[in-house]
């Protein structure tokens, strides 16, 4: 596979830079993408360390070395600009043209990105992010008036991981309930979720890569078989459709994927 | 505060092209945005309902709506551009310049933004992600050998919210630990971390914002008294410069910065 090194240049954290950057580069497949972060970069110094750093890269790399940048700073976005590399400043031309057309000034001020100067979403998110902690797997089930969303789902078919992404980036209070031995055996909701049926989202997985992912952590356990898997799931589905209860795949969808297809059903965007 | 509307266009989950808005939006003081998502926007038929919203938008609006989008289609683009706002496409242009660079073809495909293709990464994170939610708050200790970062500090100073992001964002697994009283009156690092003393950094916080979340959560209790809190940082900050733990301050700065500031300074970037 061809080799292409990616710089991502900020004077914050390169964050947006990186996943900009990342995101894009999924278009193109026949290449392996090294990332290198240059995050804090405010000054002249600083810079040239990173002209260093892409111009050598130039002279090893078979490939122009990319650059994505957030810099604000016009001056050292210039200066980078002519480094030995395709490089992209994601922010400079951008600013020009909205302050044109909201008849403003943009504050220039670098490292602005995350700034916590938004107090109440920042303390939103932690809040959110405790409470998909508390509410992992079945606890705390007596904070569901709270939920924005009550995942379910078979075990490992993915619950935690997106509770922890609504809360991280959507803000959502998301609590999530494993359905078990008992409930899938009658095919019935847990009584404890039927007063919160309407906040309730279900996930499902092929029962193939269910199997899989079960068997990486209890290899030869009944609960990795795959006729499990395939009784679990079946069940599971049942229990959704029973209850009215919307429920997606999420074999082959990412984390991020799947929590936007779930805010867009609930109506949470 | 005037008001300017901000439409997120994209043929998957859109959280590229609001993360980078947002971001880039923060130069902005002046104005408050309002942000509109609008996710998997594959056919012509769903960009006319988006044109008709960005220009009915641009009708009552005082200034012109802004539009990101990061449509990888040509067409879809093109069509979008055409409506009454100031539109970004984040993509296309920067698709065709890469293409000439690497001498290659974008695959063009839509939705291919966090594509869980890379299945190694994808099931990294998932492990990561319970890492992180198995090893909050002291529990776990067994497990330090597996850690990338122990993270130390009072309670509330933020622990808990960095160890989810350095996970999901970084794929570190990131295990927290609280300083309570005792090690707090030594001023002793706790026995168990002596030997894990390399993984270790540490969050402080002011005194006074530390005083501040904790009233909110036990309002009026000795814990939450600016007295205990200033105690309680100086002991901490004492901890950290006895035993050479490098530590930052989390007073001001987002989970992003405190994030990738530790990833830094521990060279996991």
């Amino acid at each position: 596979m061809k080799k292409c090194t990616v710089f991502y240049v900020s004077d914050s954290t390169g964050i947006t830079a990186e996943d900009f950057g990342k995101s894009l580069l999924t278009q193109f497949d026949e290449y392996q993408f090294e990332g290198r972060m240059y995050p804090f970069i405010t000054d002249e110094k600083k810079i040239e360390n990173v002209i260093s750093a892409v111009n050598y890269q130039s002279t090893i790399d078979e490939v122009s070395p990319l650059v994505f940048s957030t810099l604000v700073d016009e001056k050292l976005s210039a200066v980078l600009e002519n480094s030995n590399a395709l490089v992209f400043s994601l922010y400079t031309a951008k600013i020009k043209k909205i302050e044109q057309v909201l008849k403003t000034t943009a504050s220039h001020k670098i490292g602005k990105f995350h700034s916590t100067g938004e107090l109440i979403d920042y303390k939103k998110r932690i809040n959110t992010i405790n409470y998909a902690l508390n509410s992992d797997d079945g606890m705390n089930t007596k904070k569901y008036d709270e939920a924005d969303i009550i995942l379910l789902g078979a075990s490992r078919s993915g619950k935690t991981p997106t509770c922890v992404y609504l809360a991280m980036h959507f803000h959502l209070k998301a609590a999530n309930y494993p359905i078990v031995e008992q409930d899938l055996e009658q095919a019935k909701l847990p009584r404890e979720l039927l007063k919160y049926k309407n906040k309730c989202f279900g996930l499902t997985i092929k029962p193939k890569i269910l199997c899989k992912i079960r068997q990486e952590r209890y290899p030869d356990s009944k609960y990795a078989k795959l006729d499990q898997c395939q009784y679990e799931i079946k069940q599971v589905e049942n229990i959704y459709k029973k209850y009215n209860i919307n429920y997606i795949d999420t074999s082959k969808i990412s984390i991020e994927e799947i929590s936007t297809k779930i805010c867009k059903n609930m109506k949470k965007l």
